[in-house]
């Protein structure tokens, strides 16, 4: 993503100026109202593909954890979604974008944190002359669309603590995480902010500022709520925990996979000319290829490495591929998308057992894809874009990593110590269905309240 | 939806004179052939997305009703949803749509009985010339469009008559439903019709020409169906019937929501200007809050009530609050938009018991969801469109509820004299889909036929 | 789908002379760059809902095998997927599309065989005057388009050979399909070879093109893989062996649906215009209702043959009407794509029998769907279309698949030889799952490895 509020500042005439597309003024051109009209709709078809991800996230969550856990995730990825609408709205959208009213620095020395206060959409059935801004899109769709990258961080979260971590404080965390921590991140970089104005820092759909600010969040909140009951022995075995229903998981990643052309090619900001236009499909084609790469990486590796495919790490690898290329989906080839993605899925196989070596214990593989891809994502960017510098997006990735890392384990400590994050064994063993909700996910065939 | 014979009547002369966005000339507006293409592209996105509603409704349904009767209920509604596009086809589209041809009354008076006849689309490969409205849109893609909506409101009923109403009796009304019933009454309003015209009805995507429609023909039929057998004890016991899947549940709401923007966005009817586009945008966002509102509403009162969270009123919220922000999804703000729809979301909480306690037995809450909420949709329009009057909006609510309830009843005794509407006691107590079917749709787990 | 190339060929000049729409200079028109814009979007929107119907395939296979072997359907179907996505890269693109440059043949005499190089996409932030064809679309939306073609084509393949394949010769088989077999037969049409040159043969979507291709490759391996154990006797008794859960079929076949408004509807390759935006609005409205008279048909027809309905066969009458209009969803009104989907729907009852007749084990109904339906769809567009002759129809549906049979069969055949590309019967009596995968799709609940 481009910086939003860099556009707004040049306005309407500057643009017609601007792009070579639009210099000419030949009789050919997409008219100005079009351009508008065309960007207004990217974002409404991006923004409802991301949204779906929510489902994604909730269907592959949902087929990760056991039967007994089952309508707790459910429930959390629910809510989770319509809390992130509430908190963006409240405080996170003008907080992500200031557009220039910084509350502490200013555009030009660097904007640290943005502005307060809830979003307001364009007045009813504007003219050309009211919109905010008109070289751009309505900002009722960039909102939208906005939004559900916000929401995409949260929805991370809940994956790595399921299974043990209790409802509410998990909602209010995520009510914090929408609110705060993820738009003062982002505005660093996609409001204008230091990172962007000071280190040139790359990040087109957000490998580090969406996918890394959630595996951050859920690493901290892994390692304070510890790994589930049973997962880990003292003599370092380590207990695989089946997820409950496969297909539920695969339907999960490919709503994912779906999702993504609209993370990714959203993300153009603008479809509205030739080059715009053309470049959303090289980012569509791109995003796809990553995602087949980081599949037919991990199909390979697992039957080297262990004599069987691993269908859970191979949807986990289509994932990771698409991590992997959301920092630069524009610029790779298609041979070169594809080996950036393969890398995502090499990543999963490697770092899912080693999160288990050092006893972090993360259900469904969040971490693993979102923040190690997320990381190597960022950087891979240098591999083909040569506006990147390594320093340029090694300090952004430190920065934000540390910044997400620290206050999210304040803000889980404080959740700990003032009402509890984590169930009690009891409820842990029957499940957080029967225990924190007193419904059964599959009533008439689950026996998950049997099972540890 | 505004009224689409009134944009034909005007035609494009009138149309290049009259908008504020076109009305100007100069090189930058978007041309007129470019409306058309965008206004056309809306509808089949929009359309696309409605369809996909169908979807949800079955998974929804399939994963509140029990297992033993969850391929009965993905039969329904696979086959309600081909039966709408038939009985919308041959005539129900013209019937609703008349375009000043009405059987029973006149533009100027009220319409009452629209046209009768097959829809007949454009040619194919069209010049501008032979447009039907070259200021609106393609008829293929309005019909497209406008069939879905039919299709939904069919699609309402099947889950409240789940699990003791027999095959075809439901198949028969649902053609009926959408051929006559559905497309009478919205003619009234979106075909021009009396209530469009006398009362200055608004209902901008239809809270009441939708929603409640299917929520009266629900009501009308779970009434002289009667509960299931077990559901209400003599003595006033109330025994809850677990869905058999909570993750099918989910997977249905998240995708009724995601077609919600189509349900609601393509009702702007046009995006092929600033004002249009930008409106369009408006809605995504206040759906999107609506839903979020009706969701978060439900967490904290269930919660507050119960003391535990309930997943499927949660469900329920979202969807409540969807279908309270349809009747005026444009206006709000983002705040008033999370209000109303928490407004739906209270609604669901307290008016699911109400339904249990006058015994009326609605498997998925469909009732709360789509008629108590899409009142409250209706009357909610009065808070942020100063164009709309109490009694503009309460009068046609009664009239549409009379008309849709009366007829509903009719048709549903007529059905129970002729071939008797509820399966046997014991086909009930087996299980419609081994009963009726023959068939189970969990066959290797599902234990369905031996649970009440 | 109309060819690529000749479009390309007659380039942008042409093209502004040509068109009715078009060649009208009047400031109404859109503007060239726009039908740019607009037909990339199209390509855009219809290749992510080809996309998802990876995701249909997948749900409809996973609900329709048992839960032994659900892991292993998912796991070919995201791998397949993959494969295609690498394979069409690499090899099949130019092979589809030479753009004149073909190996064997020319565009005059006839092309045979295309070019072969990988595919290389416009670079980024085009203008106007880089643009591979101006009066096209872009080349990495057609690529991305086209792409998912191929990839279905594969996907039909999963299905009708479940639950005994072994996982690699399968995705061996997947790679030669997309990366060779299938290009090289689609560039006889769409590429503008000898079928589309000599014979004027018309496939506007693929009945014959892709979904015949998939039947016949499925046809080869079913054959020579032989039928599952168990499922037919000495004594001439078939035994059914039901999915495991029919409301993920369900959920496939609806997303299926959704996925075809993208495949027929993409197909007008263009919709910059009045005449091809109304035409992608007729296609839509066709398609649905050849799906819907598909389901129709099948379900009056099994409750009257078998005095019960069945949800497979009604699922899969929605797949052979959308199968059936898929050679031509423009021409027809709605009430004749209504009949050539019914007629589909009837194909499917009448042919499933015959195949376990012949003993020749299709687990999902691929073959009837996709060969049958698709030889049918393909004879049909003689109904409505005066542009097709009936042997210009039915020599290509012969040489496609004699092409498609014979060189499937020797591919199945090597790889038999060389590998064997069936289980052991312990290993297909113990479920695939466990003994190719070492997993369980439903762990908690299937009973998969104790049932045949």
């Amino acid at each position: 993503m481009q910086k939003k509020h860099l556009t707004a500042a040049l306005g309407l005439a500057a643009l017609l100026a601007a792009g070579p597309a639009l210099a000419q003024e030949g009789p050919t051109d997409v008219p100005v109202h079009s351009v508008f009209v065309l960007n207004t709709l990217l974002f409404l078809i991006g923004g409802f593909l991301v949204m779906f991800m929510a489902c994604g996230f909730a269907m592959l969550e949902a087929g990760l954890v056991r039967s007994k856990n089952v309508a707790m995730q459910c429930t959390k990825n629910i809510a989770l979604f319509s809390i992130a609408a509430i908190g963006y709205y409240i405080i996170g959208y003008n907080l992500m974008y200031p557009l220039g009213n910084w509350s502490i620095g200013t555009d030009d020395t660097g904007g640290y944190l943005g502005a307060f206060g809830v979003a307001v959409l364009e007045a009813v059935g504007i003219g050309a002359d009211d919109a905010d801004d008109l070289s751009y899109a309505s900002t009722g769709s960039d909102y939208f669309f906005q939004l559900m990258f916000c929401a995409a961080t949260a929805s991370i979260v809940s994956g790595a603590l399921a299974e043990r971590i209790k409802l509410w404080p998990f909602l209010i965390f995520t009510f914090i995480l929408t609110a705060i921590i993820y738009p003062i991140q982002a505005s660093w970089k996609w409001g204008g902010g230091f990172l962007d104005s000071q280190f040139g820092f790359l990040d087109f759909a957000g490998s580090t500022v969406v996918h890394s600010v959630g595996g951050w969040a859920a690493l901290a909140g892994a390692i304070i709520l510890g790994a589930r009951k049973g997962k880990y022995d003292s003599s370092g075995g380590i207990h695989p925990m089946p997820g409950s229903s496969l297909p539920l998981a695969t339907l999960g990643t490919f709503i994912l996979w779906l999702g993504w052309f609209g993370f990714n090619g959203g993300s153009q900001l603008a479809m509205g000319s030739i080059g715009d236009v053309a470049d959303v499909s090289r980012i569509f084609a791109n995003t796809n290829a990553a995602a087949a790469g980081g599949v037919v990486a991990v199909v390979i590796l697992t039957q080297v490495m262990f004599g069987k495919v691993d269908l859970t790490m191979a949807l986990n690898g289509a994932l990771a591929g698409l991590v992997s290329i959301t920092a630069e989906p524009l610029t790779p080839s298609l041979g070169a998308a594809t080996l950036i993605g393969a890398v995502g899925g090499v990543i999963v196989v490697f770092t899912v057992p080693l999160l288990d070596k050092l006893k972090i214990d993360d259900v469904v593989g969040a971490i693993p894809v979102h923040l190690f891809a997320g990381i190597w994502g960022t950087l891979a960017v240098l591999l083909t874009n040569s506006d990147a510098t390594f320093m340029g997006q090694l300090i952004p990735i430190i920065i934000v990593g540390v910044f997400v890392f620290v206050v999210s384990t304040v803000v889980w400590l404080i959740l700990n110590t003032v009402m509890g994050i984590r169930v009690s064994e009891e409820a842990e063993i029957a499940g957080l269905d029967t225990s924190e909700l007193g419904m059964e996910a599959y009533p008439e065939f689950g026996k998950g309240s049997q099972t540890i």
